[in-house]
């Protein structure tokens, strides 16, 4: 029999309760042994509930309790998230985590400690929830070199966006409407809004593709808030949907571009099929060609269900399986992971006629759209900060730039 | 240093020599050590080939070599790839096998053998080419029951439909192109075009999936001979795109259905946007919803980095992960496996009105064109079985039916 501890009882820590419960038999079958949670580490009151034996508030308990193999953290953010998962794992359990900040932020370190002591740091439900994403791209692809990765990340702006685009509803209407469903925070949904969450999943992503640690706050990050519901109609109209998309690329030369941006995607790629609170990673390795994880991105139970893979995997193998799942330490760099590649661009002007906007951007622009006074166009083969430059000198000019948008290439 | 064999050089075998070289130091990485191969065993005469020296003819050569703890086996067909599996996994080698035909029929005896002998018998490239599709379920998806899976897992009848539907090109014309393209073979198509391919890999996963032996010969199937260019174009009209699906259903009560037919798969879905030699696969677990597997389906290297990923996979672990990747033996049925579910299905009539189509079929189906004298509609809910009564009476009324198609649930 094997022994665990949950550390945090909230949504996904009491799925991975039910999962292991509900599907007990199976998992048993899998591990080759039964699972047992023996603690509940939360340090709310939980004495009126049906498992309050379970439960305890100090994390000293469950790490002097030598009958406990493995630990699952599902508190969430750094602290005392952190400090738990250092100690467990120094203490020489397996620790599986749900938790992208922790991981996005400390995961060489963790991962090291985890190689030094001979145990297993897992974290698969950290992206794309109950999707497997992770597993795949280091076992898997173990024979390919990942060149790529582009993904929905964050179903919460997925499920705004796809809102906008079937029912007309602008960024406010479709947010509160988020809230409402628990998609989003009600206080500061900027951790979805703004890109914060997809910035640290393609951190995660990236590390793991790229074999060292990059810093979500080293990424170039832009979210949803601008996107306006005129220019998801515009981009249907050529075939193409807004997404939010969270992507690295490594170019032959070694170096690496990493992103968070809403971007229009071609009706033909994958991802632009992907639609409400729904995830897809793209990957593209160097053998294999593009291959596509697609599923659920939240959720108590996909997300739970995740995660209890990982401990039957961590019971099962201990740490051999996973010197492939690995990057090495790095420091943070100064500024962003610039792009410095060329790529085309849909550009909206609130107030210019097409003369005036092939003037400002060059003759040779591909003019999608001049209703309503507005001067709408695709710019290829541009770098970002070209296009910046162009922006602002129309901004000079006293031309209002609208929103532009990076094209995904096909 | 791990020394390995291939078995059979033909696209696949010489595509994991590639591999291996090409990715030299990233697999080295990952396998904790440099993967050599010592032998490869084909009957043709490669004495003029640069790695000549590599070259038997006698499978115990490689079996007598102590220092071979690995054999990869990508010849095709029964004979001879059964009797050197099984001697290479009875002599304690761990096997990796691109070979559907040989996993479909032999997969149970031969994991029983691995697992006896404590040895590793994978079969990823089996399905989906180097798409990740085996490991993911039966790792990732470790804490779920599996009710359902429904892919396109034969690349050359996707890409033929993708034909007909962008280019109305006809059955035969589609298939030439195929067969020019090398996708299909030239002397005898059928094995894509009559979905024997699809009717072997669905057998696979379903065995994996549900944990007992489903042969093949059960299998329902019907290939895409019958899927003319008006059925795609009417498809198309419907919001809905013609694909070949091989799919397995457990009830709640434990019975099984599977089969291969082509179906309609509304626009929503994912399968639906599957377009060329693409492969996708969609896994409905009952903790984490669907997820869908997508990737190329074929070709020489992405196959090779699926085979050599299980390589690895054996040379690090062992058996030891490999305990969930495991079904029970069982008998061949008599018959078929059947599928008693009611379901929608299009119905088009060469001769008739929809005077007629209604009194043959019921006043409520859902009439979706009359034109050229066809009558085309819906009819909800019903079985198979009660589909083929109603087209036998139509028949001896003496109406034609051009086709019937299976709605894929929304």
């Amino acid at each position: 029999m094997a022994t665990i501890a949950i550390l945090g009882y909230g949504t996904v820590g009491s799925g991975v309760l039910e999962v292991l419960r509900r599907n007990a038999a199976s998992i048993e079958r899998r591990a080759g042994q039964p699972v047992t949670v023996k603690y509940i580490c939360d340090i709310r009151d939980f004495s009126s509930h049906p498992d309050a034996a379970l439960f305890v508030n100090n994390i000293d308990v469950i790490l002097s309790d030598p009958e406990v193999t493995a630990v699952v953290e599902t508190i969430g953010g750094l602290k005392p998230a952190y400090f738990y998962v250092k100690s467990a794992l120094e203490s020489g359990r397996h620790v599986v985590t749900s938790n992208k900040e922790l991981v996005a932020t400390h995961g060489a370190e963790l991962l090291a400690i985890a190689r030094r002591r001979g145990v297993c740091f897992l974290f698969e439900a950290s992206v794309g929830g109950g999707t497997p994403i992770i597993t795949p791209m280091h076992q898997c692809m173990a024979a390919n070199v990942i060149s790529e990765i582009a993904g929905i990340v964050n179903g919460t702006t997925n499920f705004m966006l796809t809102k906008m685009a079937r029912e007309n509803m602008d960024f406010g209407a479709a947010l509160k409407l988020a809230q409402s469903l628990g998609y989003a925070e009600t206080i500061d949904p900027s951790a979805d809004v703004d890109g914060i969450d997809a910035q640290r999943k393609i951190s995660i992503l990236a590390s793991l593709a790229f074999g060292r640690h990059f810093f979500p706050q080293n990424v170039p990050t832009r979210g949803i808030r601008d996107v306006s519901v005129k220019d998801i109609a515009l981009a249907a109209r050529q075939g193409a949907a807004v997404r939010l998309i969270a992507w690295a690329r490594r170019g032959d030369d070694g170096s690496v571009a990493l992103a968070v941006e809403p971007m229009l995607i071609p009706r033909e790629n994958q991802l632009a099929g992907v639609e409400d609170v729904f995830n897809a990673v793209l990957v593209k390795g160097d053998m294999l060609g593009d291959v596509v994880f697609y599923g659920k991105g939240a959720g108590k139970l996909p997300t739970a269900s995740a995660v209890v893979a990982d401990v039957i995997d961590a019971l099962k193998n201990g740490v051999k399986i996973h010197d492939s799942l690995f990057w090495q330490e790095s420091a943070p760099i100064e500024g962003l992971y610039g792009d410095s590649t060329p790529a085309d661009h849909y550009v909206r002007l609130e107030n210019a006629t097409e003369a005036v906007a092939k003037d400002l951007f060059g003759q040779q622009i591909e003019m999608l759209d001049t209703s309503d006074g507005e001067a709408v166009f695709t710019l290829r083969g541009v770098t970002s900060g070209r296009l910046a430059e162009l922006c602002a000198k129309a901004r000079a000019a006293g031309v209002r730039v609208g929103n532009t948008l990076k094209w995904m290439a096909e």
